[in-house]
């Protein structure tokens, strides 16, 4: 069983004044190159996995999804969703990802933004993933960058000349890191690009894609204190195709 | 024109006392990993792009390859590697990555082992290979690692707690770092794993292995100096297969 933060009072308050929890898709950095990774809505039964406000599920069906079922394990999360919508080609589902499970051969694509990081088994929720998969589907995927997730202090600090340096160690340590995000004591699961790739490989999916996230020039004009980001990309986005 | 640093006699000199110059693949530490995303060798044509003094050239041969070209830019070396072999089926060639021709269809097995760093044109190589593969073939590949690559000063330091740890910085600023290894002034060219596996897709190929190598329990009880190689990891390894 995940830890379910988002239900954590403190952390809900913080989430849900984030930017991308106001506005939408559109304020998450990320999403244009997300996007760039999604084949064609139209006709397509979509799944979300960590479907938080449900942003991602009404934008899949205005882009023509036939249908969308957007799962999360946030009972909050998911009241504000279902009242956001009207629509009945959307459905939710209160779910814990580890341990799910998903029929046979029954949705096109699967998407799952910023939510494997705080799994416990990987390679479960792939394993239900590949076989909800119908042919030809497809999952695409963001995560923290294992960069981002690795240190065990992951905070910027100086380096003896004076720069601004991210202090990596323990990369090749997988397993939980404890960091304080929106609240204390929030557990996220530290994996490498290795083992995303290879379990991806492992279930039996083609990679179409893989990127390590960071700002655009243009982003960093208009978001200046974004850059340092791209001394230590923040994001890792990757997308598989189902093999045969 | 990548800069030829192995003909510099101060770095030729060090490169030439380095454990995996004197005694070949076994005292690489990544080699055992290599060999696992290595086709069987037997009845293959292989071509070794920056084969040095041509261990793995001569450990192909011994696995039944049907013959393989190595080929470096280093006179130096490749004087070395003629003169450790009488195997006809082996042939040396001295040329630059840059700018590399191969006749089309001819090669089973590509290998190219902490090479393609040292090259300015990745997607240059990347096409002559390809084009060089027959149906089927697999190009194999280790580079230095990103993380390892990317920092303005490459040096472990400690962060304000004490802790041994890897100054990231400029980790999606690709491009040239000058470093002091073995002589001063080598330039490599840094790019992240998102350029590398592009690339790989790119030019039609599937990925079939990428893995981010330390050091094993076994080989850190054996040296215990490559421990802190588990905080970042110095090699980057990945293969692909050509697709349809």
């Amino acid at each position: 069983m995940t830890r379910n933060i988002y239900d954590d009072p403190e952390f809900f308050a913080g989430y849900s004044r984030l930017p991308r929890s106001v506005e939408g898709l559109d304020a998450a950095a990320e999403w244009p190159m997300m996007q760039t990774m999604l084949p064609p809505m139209r006709g397509r039964r979509v799944v979300d996995l960590g479907c938080g406000f449900g942003w991602f599920c009404r934008w899949a069906r205005v882009q023509g999804a036939a249908s969308v079922l957007g799962i999360d394990v946030s009972t909050n999360m998911l009241a504000r969703a279902t009242a956001d919508t009207t629509d009945p080609d959307i459905t939710y589902r209160q779910a814990d990802l580890d341990g799910l499970e998903l029929p046979a051969s029954q949705f096109d694509v699967a998407y799952t933004s910023l939510t494997l990081h705080y799994l416990a088994d990987l390679d479960g929720l792939l394993a239900t993933v590949r076989r909800a998969l119908a042919p030809g589907g497809v999952l695409v995927v963001s995560v923290e960058h294992p960069v981002f997730t690795a240190p065990t202090a992951a905070e910027w600090i100086r380096d003896p000349d004076g720069r601004t340096v991210w202090p990596l160690d323990g990369y090749l340590r997988e397993g939980t890191r404890v960091t304080e995000w929106l609240a204390p004591g929030v557990v996220k699961h530290h994996r490498t690009i290795d083992t995303y790739v290879n379990a991806l490989l492992r279930h039996g999916f083609v990679l179409t894609h893989l990127h390590e996230w960071g700002p655009t020039a243009e982003q960093v004009r208009d978001h200046p204190e974004w850059e340092v980001e791209r001394d230590r990309p923040p994001f890792l986005l990757f997308a598989g195709r189902v093999g045969r």
